[in-house]
């Protein structure tokens, strides 16, 4: 094995929890399943656990491949590894897809148990505190009693700041990367352009697609595309496409013409074949809600006054759907509270998406973070 | 009548060309018609005409009221009137709507005298050069032979500097507001997001939906709110809408709950009631295609070499779909030929919109530039 190594196949498993879960929308789910995968193994002290928390579009496939599809690769697969940043070799590794997801954890798309269909627009809006108590659950459920850390990039930075709310003296260290303590009225206002995108295409049929058999993909490639502009940076959009014309481009019409159209309508396209549609408008959804600070009179460091991690909180520079000033609002409520707080802003032209690429200051800090937690 | 008032009722009128217009696009008009309405009086040297040229949703009711709907105000009725800053007792002021357009010139919902049916996707996408062709033979027809200044924000900005180049000794003052010299990748990337939003509503049927008898409003209507994201200054949403919800709103649900919701889809449903789809796609495919450096080698200054104008460029720090930096752009190409130029950047925290708004700084920039053009 290379120094530096990939961890190989995994496996995704899947856990049925029969306690239910009550959900801050006043529903509660009586049997509800998380897909997960872990790498690494847990030490005897079970002090080595490590959860990654996924954004918008992530799951509980963040590293390594599977035997059977060798090129589907974790989405933080640069990260997590031997002798990676974040070491299997010493670290228990756990990624969750999140209630409400579409890849494998209960959500809109598996079947309502009340009506033998799927739950579709029935599906609870889910909270990042919600996330948290299932995530608990699966801790319970693997012995962890807690984490070495939480970690994640985004919506997942998120959850991380809010598991150190929520169950203070289950986490050590929260790794709160390109995130940001609640949304502004502009980035509220492109996720509800999304979810208008979805919703009234007719194809949506008010969230019950299963039944008619079809899927919402035109409003679900709007959203996507339109959420790929706010994930990179002006800069690295003009560098990369500019202003430049598809070789092969008609013009005076309304093809593909610019490299930018391209590229954006081809994400589009594959995002829609096959992420869900309710599962788009609940992770838009609980972005738009978290806002840890609200139940304490909008004073996020009251909310974080009862916190017990220490943290890293990363951000970089061209970042501009949650900016290094949003990341400097979270550093300072720590601050105020004297919480231990380490705080990096990675000069990247990578914009929001810069939290996973394979950046070598960003994972040189992340590194030199992790090696300090002691297990 | 007051020192700084109304012009009062005003009314639209119509000029039949029969002169064809060839387009860049390939395709010649026979017969084309622009919508047009003047203000103030044409003077004896017929010296003191001023043209305003409209951005993308806007028309040739520029100023006053119709007597027969006086809360019809003109789109810049703030700027022009007797006393305003552009002052109708000293120029005689034309707006116009341009070719392609949706409130009486000649455009897609237009007749098509080849098929005696709407043009549709059928009407030619038009340019900005194609429009100074157009106001130019309008400038003909009312014996103009030089403009004093052809003013215009954002798109219309972009038709005042095309003006400067193409037809540079009709124009003595171009006043460029909110403008770029050409659309970056992540501009087009939000145009091709609208653009997809209206080409992929099933009521678009490829750009025929007249004779369908039915309008793509669902894609209008995405188009619309996109866009006014983009109008608009993160700041002022935040001062003006925050997080605030609204009062009778539900919650963890898909309604209407945040103020900034209520208000983009309030403004995207108002839209899509009367603009027509297939004139907002020809407008932001204009936009797209707007470089007059291209056929210099990408060079700007090189592209106004030939121009004999002077130049007002005005930008507003909180734009940020076109920030100073690009109104610095078209300052330093013209300072490279030596024009004359002023500039000025307003710190405003109306975004983009902040062309169309009454601050005091920005009308006393205009007032005092435009008194002081000679007639």
């Amino acid at each position: 094995m290379s120094e530096r190594g990939s961890i190989g196949p995994v496996e995704a498993r899947h856990l049925v929890f029969t306690e239910p879960i009550a959900l801050a929308a006043g529903i509660s789910l009586p049997v509800w399943e998380l897909a997960y995968e872990t790498y690494g193994e847990l030490n005897a002290a079970r002090s080595n656990a490590i959860l990654i928390c996924h954004a918008l579009s992530g799951h509980h496939h963040v590293a390594g491949t599977y035997a059977a599809d060798p090129k589907n690769v974790g989405w933080w697969d640069n990260l997590i590894g031997p002798g990676k940043p974040l070491d299997t070799n010493r670290f228990f590794v756990v990624g969750v897809n999140n209630l409400g997801g579409c890849h494998g954890s209960t959500g809109p798309s598996s079947i309502n148990p009340a009506t033998s269909e799927p739950w579709g627009a029935d599906f609870p809006v889910v909270t990042v505190s919600d996330w948290v108590v299932a995530q608990a659950r699966l801790a319970d459920a693997l012995g962890i009693d807690q984490w070495a850390a939480v970690m994640g990039g985004s919506l997942g930075g998120m959850q991380a700041l809010q598991w150190t709310i929520d169950l203070p003296d289950r986490v050590r260290h929260a790794l709160v990367i390109a995130a940001a303590p609640k949304l502004t009225a502009e980035n509220i206002a492109f996720n509800d352009v999304a979810r208008q995108a979805i919703i009234t295409d007719p194809e949506f049929h008010g969230g019950h697609f299963y039944r008619h058999n079809t899927r919402p993909t035109r409003g679900l490639r709007l959203a996507r595309m339109l959420g790929h502009i706010t994930y990179l940076s002006d800069d690295q959009m003009a560098e990369k496409f500019g202003r430049k014309r598809r070789p092969d481009a008609g013009s005076y019409g309304f093809g593909v013409e610019f490299e930018i159209e391209s590229y954006l309508r081809y994400q589009g396209d594959k995002f829609a074949s096959w992420f869900d549609a309710n599962t788009y408008l609940l992770m838009t959804k609980a972005l738009d809600y978290f806002d840890p600070a609200e139940p304490y009179g909008d004073d996020l460091a009251a909310a974080l006054a009862g916190a017990r991690a220490k943290y890293l909180v990363v951000s970089f520079t061209t970042d501009w759907r949650f900016s290094p000033a949003r990341s400097r609002e979270i550093v300072s409520a720590l601050v105020k509270n004297k919480h231990a707080v380490s705080y990096v802003e990675i000069t990247s032209p990578h914009g929001h998406d810069a939290f996973l690429m394979d950046d070598h200051y960003y994972h040189a800090v992340l590194a030199a973070y992790l090696q300090k937690i002691s297990l």
